[in-house]
């Protein structure tokens, strides 16, 4: 059985325009795509315009759960691109989500391995987190007869990207799992890395969420990509066939493997974490529809 | 094929002579087996004497890495047992000595995450080490244009536990092993949890080499139980065949491994991380030979 993926095909002036009129919505992802750090990439926003006055809905699908769906509005503002809350899709909102959809109790507190924005979006869905960067100066104490003590009462652990991790907060979460009974363990993605400043990649939330499946010996639910968790609200809010909509997005393994998942076609940037020499690789399994260097190629071999 | 080993025998007055005459060496795991946290087990004390009464040779090979083999004799003579340093097998040490056996350039430095044994042990076998406990505080900065640096002659990053961990160290170490060519990435060890209190289980160096797996997308070299590595200096000290030798230790996936992988036979002790019904959950393909609750069952079963 031969089930070789067609290699990627590079997006160019013959094959864009059947991409283009067969796509009702773009849906990018942020990190690597829009922005690095906190640098927008060259021509992205004159590309968001043009998409836009050419009928294109838009979605911003990022795992970063760092920020809550209402501080990427802010930050696509203070960029100069104006952007709905709800045209943005975050991993923390996603894990706020997983909760709601699933009836997850308002009296059971949620500890958090992560950011504020996971802390923010629990908020808006009525559930008490704990943990977070709070936790972040905390140090544990090993001495004979001292207990760590955990809350009983927490029925869920969500780890995201935590540039203030410690080991703290891998007991704290760690106990939770091992000891509240029927406490979910909730990964809001599992990136190896990001581009957390301009210049460099950094360890992903998939550092933090390793570390706590070593000391818990569990497996997380994934809730960001390449988990189709999110295309449900997507979904609910434009009624488009997933078959006309195109992820674009710089990772293979969540960006482009959670549009194929989902159904979408799948266009791969080169402005983040994946190479040419990578997605060419025998050893990747996984190939886009199209690549391209950067999202403003759209505009440079369609526009005016 | 039928690969089923057979069910771990329960240490009683019948089988318990047959293993202790073929036995020359008992080998001891430490962490819950002779103390847990900074609190001796019960009767280890006597026990290890009556032993060496009996003239059997005793070795413990730890994987905690927190110390230098120095700093485990002194620890045990705090607990009122002389114990040599040559009778310690630390994976601190064993470190050290795998970058030795495979020539690693004196002038290349070695990055640590993890505890001062490391570094003592390094600096023993004449290696420069960076990190470990210095980098604890460190902080990162998330800015534009701000680069964060790092030692371009590091050659290998050793990580072990490390309960000052934080995202300065795996940036750092993954910076090492990603960009400097050919640097090595050697875990002490990968054991999910550890009594690292009396009272508690804290999650292991398993968390912190995860992490660094997933940012690196790569796998360590693995210096600490279940590898043999640490049977050859083992094996130099006492020219015992292995099949004298009993390995006693309280987890399944590293101590009884590392017993089976090196052909001794294996005793386990239900005093650490391993209950009885974790032995004997269908899903537990690790059977040692014995078990017994705790290591002055030996001279209880025997003894006077």
């Amino acid at each position: 059985m031969n089930t070789a993926k067609r290699a990627a095909q590079l997006l160019s002036t013959q094959n864009i325009r059947s991409l283009f009129d067969s796509v009702e919505a773009f849906l990018f992802d942020c990190d690597g795509v829009i922005w690095k750090g906190d640098k927008l990439i060259d021509g992205v926003s004159q590309t968001l315009d043009w998409l836009r006055s050419k009928g294109k809905k838009l979605v911003f699908v990022t795992n970063n759960s760092l920020k809550s769906r209402i501080q990427y509005a802010k930050k696509f503002h203070s960029l100069g691109i104006s952007v709905a809350e709800d045209e943005i899709l975050s991993s923390s909102f996603a894990a706020a989500m997983y909760l709601k959809v699933n009836n997850f109790p308002q009296e059971k507190k949620v500890y958090v391995i992560g950011g504020e924005g996971i802390l923010a979006e629990l908020q808006l869905a009525g559930y008490t987190g704990l943990g977070g960067p709070e936790d972040g100066e905390k140090r544990v104490e090993l001495k004979p007869n001292s207990l760590f003590e955990h809350d009983k009462s927490v029925g869920a652990v969500v780890v995201g990207i935590d540039p203030h991790i410690n080991y703290y907060k891998l007991q704290y979460g760690t106990l939770c799992i091992r000891e509240n009974p029927g406490c979910l363990f909730i990964a809001t993605n599992r990136d190896a890395v990001g581009h957390m400043t301009d210049l460099q990649e950094w360890p992903g939330a998939g550092s933090m969420v390793a570390a706590m499946c070593s000391s818990t010996e569990r497996e997380p639910i994934v809730v960001g990509k390449p988990s189709t968790f999110m295309m449900d609200f997507l979904l609910q809010k434009f009624h488009i066939n997933t078959s006309k909509m195109c992820m674009v997005g710089d990772r293979l393994d969540t960006d482009i493997l959670f549009g194929q998942n989902a159904g979408c076609k799948t266009l791969l940037v080169l402005s983040g974490v994946t190479t040419q020499t990578t997605l060419q690789d025998p050893s990747n399994s996984v190939q886009p529809d199209y690549y391209t260097s950067q999202v403003s190629d759209l505009l440079h071999l369609l526009g005016p």
